[in-house]
């Protein structure tokens, strides 16, 4: 998709956990939570506590109110979605739930930049998030077994990222989108999300190049969302020997930028809220201060279930693309 | 949202289970599966090859091959909507992952109309799925338990409904499409999903008919998704009582559609599916046949997850709303 009235990200926030606050963005991120509860009695609450904090600061920096939103596209990896429908409950916009794993702050880029471009809405927001704690004990272990995680595993980020998209004259212009493809090479190994997502990045970041006719050399920066050390390396070499597309150059990921190696997370950060928080947040100073000039953002999904991992299957894996710049 | 260029759904088909096929839409449906393991060694796998089923036979009604479709919105009930990706996953279409719980058909509708007439998509595809077992499982009791149903109970629909939306001269208008809000009245009782969604659904309908300036009477059928005998009562006195709107005339619901009284089915269908099996079969030959002329329905979703019920939470749910007509 070519967004004709190039819609704008005209505010963006993150709010996050303590492990969050304590690695490298912590000054860019908008609110960094003293503790991971957030003041809440479940660790779900806590999340949806994040949704609505973020949301309510990217509308602040956004300078509008509810009443101007005219739609919310928002996931999570709850089962239900059920952070973002309980996190949105009290802000009475109307909401269009969307699941696409870790993906689904792309997806809900591309959707909410459409939206906008056609005159679906005037202001949109797009929004993702994860908890830690919840995914923990939803998707591996109770959080009170102290399970020990492989080296390829990734932790989930604690937070929520919110994206106010209108048609303003300033903000951060989102220039093309691309919905990808489910790909599964499979992968079964639930501890390294990285490698089962690489193929489905490799796809849609080389299907991107293709279909607009440029090279990864035209783009200060290609970011994928949560592919961390494993999946990043596996995204270059499968780029560059399936497709003929060297990124080494320019390739970052959320997932590595988000914790410091001492911060013991193995291989990075995964979540939706991984993604959310960094694009919201790093990326759109990185983008205002002119650092860089545009990013070709992949964002990645393991769409699989715990009860899918049990019942055998391997892991389909999904990348959506959205191009950002100023 | 109002679309200019008219999408039409050119192609839409069923595919479901033994139950249903015993039900009073059974010559509606395009396949009527024999048993409601579908050749699959679980349940979750029958689920996806409903979904598979549904996709393909509506791709084929509409006279169009895979390859021609540029987006399937699609969602469903089970955790991380593994039936969607898992019966998706071999068409090799972009998809777009969508979570509305049952009103997750309206929702997936109103998208692919707008990505039609924005030109986004080509043609783009509707989808939604549910499936007895897999629910029962997921949200209420292992199956082999047998656990007694409340009178106000639905039973979940086991079935997938798919709808190909695109340009074409001939089919079925979307004219309209209205994104809902969550709404929150504090039911707690699983077991009464109608009563739990009704203010939903007459929020939804109350604030399209003023959005419209219409009244009740322009629609030949108000239509909602599946709140069952007691969420239709509870809809038809609140839409009167709270709005000044009377739709005892013309108002139905898929989930009193879909089965009959003697099948022991309680309050009626209920799931994801059932809105979809019965808008893409049934409504469609009555569209078709100019029996009714045009229909206002309004999917409806209870956006809980059992984790939150156990914690005690109410259920927040959500009405998506589509003005359908030739």
């Amino acid at each position: 998709m070519e967004f004709d009235s190039l819609p704008r990200i005209i505010g963006a926030a993150a709010s996050v956990g303590k492990t969050e606050g304590e690695g490298p963005l912590t000054d860019a991120f908008d609110l960094v939570n003293e503790n991971d509860g957030v003041g809440c009695a479940t660790w779900e609450h806590a999340e949806a506590q994040l949704v609505n904090q973020a949301a309510q600061l990217a509308m602040m920096k956004a300078g509008i109110n509810k009443e101007a939103v005219d739609l919310v596209f928002a996931g999570d990896l709850l089962n239900q979605c059920t952070a973002s429908t309980f996190g949105l409950r009290e802000l009475n916009i109307p909401v269009a739930g969307l699941f696409g794993a870790c993906s689904t702050f792309a997806l809900a880029l591309i959707l909410a930049a459409a939206a906008v471009d056609t005159g679906c809405a005037d202001y949109a927001v797009a929004e993702a998030s994860s908890h830690f704690c919840t995914a923990e004990k939803q998707f591996r272990y109770p959080l009170e077994y102290g399970g020990q995680r492989t080296p390829t595993a990734q932790r989930t980020v604690t937070g929520a990222g919110a994206a106010v998209i209108g048609k303003d004259e300033h903000g951060v212009k989102i220039k093309r989108g691309l919905i990808g493809r489910i790909t599964d090479y499979g992968v079964k190994d639930i501890a390294n999300m990285g490698g089962a997502m690489a193929p489905a990045a490799a796809g849609t970041i080389s299907a991107f190049l293709r279909d607009t006719n440029t090279e990864p050399g035209d783009y200060d920066m290609i970011l994928t969302g949560d592919l961390g050390d494993v999946g990043s390396k596996l995204l270059k070499d499968l780029l560059k020997e399936e497709y003929g597309f060297d990124i080494t150059e320019n390739h970052d990921d959320c997932g590595n930028m988000i914790y410091d190696k001492k911060q013991d997370v193995h291989a990075g950060g995964s979540g939706c809220g991984c993604s959310a928080t960094v694009v919201c947040t790093h990326i759109m100073n990185l983008l205002h201060t002119q650092k860089i000039k545009n990013v070709l953002f992949a964002g990645t999904g393991a769409l699989m279930s715990p009860l899918t991992v049990f019942q055998g299957d391997t892991i389909p894996c999904i990348a959506h693309a959205v191009l950002l710049g100023i």
